[in-house]
């Protein structure tokens, strides 16, 4: 859907350099992804006790300013979006604003923004100030067209992939439950609870297997042994049905070619 | 198979609610899989040693009525099935009681009630008692239609599975007795008998990897990472294939429409 | 290709009970099965020092019997060809033995029965005898027409799998290089040369982490997790491409139906 | 493009039997391939402190080598190439010498060449002259067709795999996020910051688990369940996506033909 802005100097340049409806990446786009993955790195160093003092302030000053420079891209988006036929006048801005990514937008800001005006006080390293910083990401669904293939893939194959992840849901109570009833008596730490024991699962079905427990007894070993090769399949199945129903988008899409 | 109840009032609406046979998902059957998760939750809850002792009490108490639902729910389905005019009369009833998925859905409940109402003296803590309540998960079976996709895909590639899981099967006992011949004598402990090296065979070629065991000497080591290398695409084929076959299913499908 | 035998009484029952051409499962086949599993388990019952010695040697005298059961059936398979037109008479004698899979029968039981009738001396627990009895693996192959199918995919991605195989050696000298360079002079015992850091490279690689070597330094940390986002997909690539040669294998045989 | 030599005696033979761009494997291609192998065995060995200093000094000699070997098998490329009616002439040369596989040839040996001619005093053993070494791996690229055959894959698949990418990116941070802010008070070591938490992230959704580091708190096991659950698949995605790309190229291929 190829929107030509007609009319209106600057407004149609920053429309064609901001708007992210189209597919194709502008570098308007391309500095706001660097922006984001820069706050990021910027949140890590500032966690970081073994970085210096100056670092993290720099790090921590600099990561203030982000969300201002995403109001400032949103302030303009919204003005420049007057340049689209689609969005002219009154009622294209409403069509505008009834979009949800455009909301994903605002709320990538908006949070941290009301705290740095509204709590004046709470500083930038204040627990749950850093993880308002995780709404940045919402920017990033508004950007990249592709994150709909994959929206697209999981509902293709929807109830083949809650089959097997209830299948593999079942194998890991299931397991969970026998290495509990065998393991049980031999290691009450690890293995004396079901809940005790689905950590145990998890890190095995998932094959993780990070080695903080394992079974110790033979028969645990034994039971542990085949569960680990039924499981291994069903909990890597849904990773697999949803690469094909990717395939099958791609196959399809150049079908229609 | 669309099978529109006629008559009957309150029958005919029960029927509409319980009957799991039409691949749609009604509210009765989500509040089934509501109570059947709960229960595994309350099991789960019962058996942690650190949760307080009156917490662990209600989810005994609440667990033990499960049964009860599920055989009310069953009596409930016996008798609103006249509603269809597949099962109506004496014919249709015992057409009603020949499939399987009725069976499954007996015995989801009939264990534990018959423990309940013919051993009131053996607690809900006895440990085969809570194994019984693995049996609920029968009752998920009758109702989800996709794991008859499971089933299916796992036939469409029957003969594949088989070769694949076979020669996972040899290429495990041979890693096995490689380790043996060449680890056993510097780690007797964890290689010393093939069984024993046989776990780490399981836990390698599933990439579980606990760490318990691995090869010290430079040759097992050799050994070992070749082993892996070879064996990390043999284990993982099974569930591969399966992917494909669940993609090939989804694509006849679309294509018959 | 079905071949009828004509005639010949118990010569043309025992031909039906034994050929193994057919890729029909006979009963005969699945005692020969039997008798392979059955043989490794002995074998490791035979080497798990924490065994009773009289099960030890139960296990060790029964297994002594299998190399003549092998014979046996070799023999009379032999004997029977003959009831096969394909293999009667003279010419079809020296085509029956001409198959590679006939020599491959032969070698499951010809090395052990030459151990016990010429080295009568050599006891069943020398650990080089035991390892013959991996040759009985090889009457699997003769057994399943499904391990052709494996040797077909193989051969159908062959340059495929070739490429993937190459990047994924060189992904792992390059990483181990990268990380004997990086963490070498922190941990000598661990990465002190490229041997090492490649135990460490394989068990990242392949995603089984055993856990007993690991990068500490900040800047190893990074390339490691760097060298395992990358590298877990280039190694788990060969068996999903094998994967989608058996999917192929299995529509195209379909699309011929 | 089968290009025919036509005249000239022993340099038509020297091109057909190194010229690569045919697709057709040549024994003298197999013998640059083994050489490439051989040079880093040998480069190996000498890292190899517990290797005997004898072994490692023949190892080292032997290294210093092949460079010469590559540079003469390069030399005679070029001169050879003139027998190709495709590189014939100054035209022809010009057209030989664009290539860019030719220049990864040449940077195969021109560094450490440049090194035993110029720095006549640098030992081998050096540090960074070893790591020159991993410039002959760009051999291997203008080798392998197949290699062009990843490259195109990946081409195919581009929007796919950049969108899974960054949905693994995205979950291994904020899966780190969220476990350094639950784990970090109770493991300050391990989860302390972002950047370390960052470090059981991707041990975890790469399902290496070394077992170095894992949360210890209920709520924390619980959340890294879950992650590790959703994880495993998105991280396994772009492997998924990549085989079938291959074997879409594949099924092209034959439907060509």
């Amino acid at each position: 859907m190829q929107i030509a802005p007609r009319r209106g100097g600057v407004r149609r340049l920053t429309w064609a350099f901001l708007h992210t409806e189209m597919g194709r990446f502008t570098w308007g786009q391309a500095a706001v992804v660097f922006l984001i993955v820069l706050s990021f790195v910027l949140l890590a160093i500032e966690t970081e006790p073994a970085a210096r003092p100056e670092v993290r302030a720099v790090a921590s000053g600099v990561d203030r300013l982000i969300p201002w420079i995403f109001a400032a891209e949103f302030a303009l988006r919204v003005w420049a979006s007057g340049a689209s036929p689609l969005y002219r006048g009154p009622a294209g801005r409403r069509r505008f604003f009834r979009r949800p990514l455009v909301w994903l937008d605002f709320l990538a800001f908006a949070p941290e923004l009301a705290v740095q005006l509204l709590l004046p006080g709470v500083g930038p390293s204040a627990g749950w100030v850093r993880l308002l910083r995780l709404f940045r990401l919402l920017k990033l669904f508004s950007m990249f067209r592709a994150f709909r293939e994959i929206v697209g893939a999981v509902r293709d194959a929807g109830r083949q992939l809650l089959a097997t992840f209830a299948a593999a849901g079942m194998l890991l109570f299931v397991s969970a439950t026998a290495l509990y009833a065998i393991e049980g008596p031999a290691q009450p730490a690890a293995f004396g609870s079901i809940p005790r024991a689905l950590w145990w699962a998890v890190a095995t079905l998932t094959t993780v297997g990070y080695g903080d427990v394992y079974p110790t007894t033979p028969l645990g070993k034994a039971v542990a042994g085949g569960v680990a090769i039924l499981g291994v399949g069903t909990v890597a199945l849904p990773a697999g049905i949803l690469a094909n129903a990717f395939a099958e988008r791609l196959r399809r899409r150049r079908g229609r070619r």
